[in-house]
């Protein structure tokens, strides 16, 4: 088997499920909602295959989609991106952060993650023959310091890659921060990739800044998203790609071989979905809000001290107050002998080691889960 | 942009599609029917939906389509598959083709290609750094020489991928043929990659052999095939990777960081769909006869001459009688003017110039769109 994956192992989303289930536990692992999107969608969907969008869709996706796509950018951000020439339909951001990075990236090239990171970005790099250089946002407030962030960029440094709404710590980068990363990108002239996957999930009126929106930014900026988390159906696995023509070109020139073209009848459904985004928002928003908010109390009435997120479904969780055990053995711990399922955080980070403190617990279930899993969880 | 797809060109699959709308032609062009699929798939879809099948599968695929899909090899080829280490689910056989050859490639390995071949096998083995290595099936019969295939193999051959039935000359592989290309493979250590997703448009009684039902093929063979051509659904992207448990792993570990997983409700349909394929495959077959002996018809009446295919949906049909032109500019020639489009083969070939002498048509199409096809080719 090739070289390029000599040293994966499965991923720890995959990891934890399975934990999950073989120890019955409550499943706070894996980011996804244990309850379901909305009925219409569903609807949508069945309407949409019984009038016979069951074919190949375009490869760059079907044309309703990226006009929607297009829309939404217009009317929540005021950012206008062609849907012939700028918008690319993937198979979810996951698929989308491996096209960007296969289509930019060269063997030997650099590529800064700032860590904690999604796992994908990295494993992605490494198949692309890149390098990962990781640079920490330091805790407790899991900010970037602009010196150490400059010291990792190269010559060879080509791409940085930013998530914000920011998974796993909920952190929601305000603009000050965002321009300290963006000026680098400009001044040392490489292409950002800003995973916006969580851009909706916004709470206590934090806003959302998609970096392409920053002055300067837009041409070096790729963005990319999904409706998974929106409306609450990560298994629809649809993405897109919003970039500059010639980004967009390479990144199509991959895609195409890589999956040729994605479910035409969850394109077409999560097209008519973007149409009513604005109505559907409050309530989806007020609904994870409560979610919180009431996982906060829970975790706060358990002993545990930290910020509440303004964004994402996920808290960073310090444990260091309760055991001098690492996050992954203490996952374990609370997996097998209290039946619940984390994330340890440390899979997401190359080269610091505070991740250890930390345990990430996704909020986007039900109420009765998180009641059940603060309960498994009393007395720690 | 990266060096890896330097030489990409748009696939001919998106020009031609393209083109055919541009010109209001009749598309006879991709490979994909013009009517739907099953009904009570798409409602079993929806039941899907409805029951609460909408977030992340697991990343090899739900354990209801592994096991689906491992019940069909074992009634139809007596293969048995083990689902838990043997079957990934990937996003159509595209993906399928993407990340085996991703998995199992490094940089400088050769990989064995019979052209002509399906685009993206070559795209693929480039992305991965690998060489493509064409091997011709010469006209008119598209046979392989023994000679020939053997003088392609050296030290750094790694891979040799066959497709049968085959696209696009409709033809299906006889057992001795196969077992001259397995002798191949099992001599000089190749892993054998047998993409078969037309494998049950067979005709005239012809018969299907998995390359892996082969006498001590099973362990070398990876074979890929999808639900999109069986169900006429093809825009639901849903295929899988057939192999060893080693090579299973391996090509895990890439699909897991190219698209996760795949959309979850069209897994459970399939997985119900294949639970009545033997209901549905009798009628199925009868329609794309139906199809085949009337465009066959249709091309003989036009004054074409060429052996009617056993398999697929497609027809390799010789031009030379017709005109001077090469294959391409033919093409543009009847999609112009006579609004009909066809795909030029030599996008399937490497190193031969036979396929200039070719047009592929695909009969997908109803009676309808077939036959208005022939129409405006009257007098040709
Ligand atoms: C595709 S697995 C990821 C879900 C997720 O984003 C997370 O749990 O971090
Ligand atoms: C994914 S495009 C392909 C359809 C097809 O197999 C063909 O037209 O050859």
């Amino acid at each position: 088997t090739a070289l390029r994956i000599a040293d994966f192992k499965d991923s720890i989303f995959g990891v934890i499920s399975r934990l999950a289930r073989e120890n019955n536990a409550v499943n706070l692992g894996q980011g996804f909602p244990d309850f379901d999107g909305p009925e219409w969608l569903k609807e949508v969907a069945f309407r949409k295959m019984q009038e016979g969008h069951n074919q190949y869709a375009p490869f760059q996706g079907i044309v309703g989609l990226r006009q929607e796509v297009s829309n939404y950018y217009k009317k929540f951000y005021s950012l206008n991106y062609n849907p012939e020439s700028e918008i690319t339909i993937t198979v979810g951001a996951t698929e989308a952060i491996y096209v960007v990075i296969t289509a930019l990236i060269n063997p030997g090239d650099e590529v800064i993650v700032l860590e904690p990171f999604y796992d994908s970005y990295v494993a992605s790099i490494k198949m692309a023959g890149g390098i990962p250089v990781p640079v920490t946002m330091h805790a407790p407030d899991f900010t970037i310091d602009r010196q150490e962030l400059e010291k990792a960029i190269t010559p060879k440094t080509k791409l940085l890659i930013l998530n914000n709404p920011h998974n796993p710590t909920g952190k929601v980068w305000a603009k000050e921060e965002l321009l300290d990363v963006a000026s680098i990108a400009q001044k040392h002239d490489l292409y950002l990739m800003s995973d916006e996957v969580y851009e909706f999930l916004l709470f206590d009126g934090a806003k959302h800044i998609p970096t392409a929106t920053l002055d300067g930014m837009l041409e070096r900026t790729i963005t990319v998203s999904s409706a998974g988390k929106t409306f609450g159906l990560t298994g629809w696995k649809i993405g897109w790609i919003c970039a500059n023509e010639k980004v967009t070109r390479a990144c199509r020139l991959v895609h195409q071989y890589v999956t040729f073209a994605v479910s035409t009848p969850m394109q077409e459904a999560v097209a008519e979905g973007l149409t009513k985004l604005s109505d559907y928002l409050p309530g989806f928003v007020s609904l994870y809000k409560g979610k919180r908010d009431l996982f906060y109390t829970e975790m706060k009435n358990l002993g545990f001290e930290f910020a509440i997120p303004k964004g994402t479904y996920f808290m960073m969780v310090p444990i260091s107050k309760k055991t001098d055990l690492k996050d992954v053995d203490y996952a374990m711990k609370l997996i097998q002998e209290r039946k619940v399922a984390t994330v340890p955080p440390s899979a997401f980070y190359l080269k610091s080691t505070e991740g250890e403190k930390y345990l990430r617990f996704c909020f986007a279930k039900k109420d009765e889960t998180l009641r059940a899993a603060a309960k498994n969880l009393q007395g720690l």
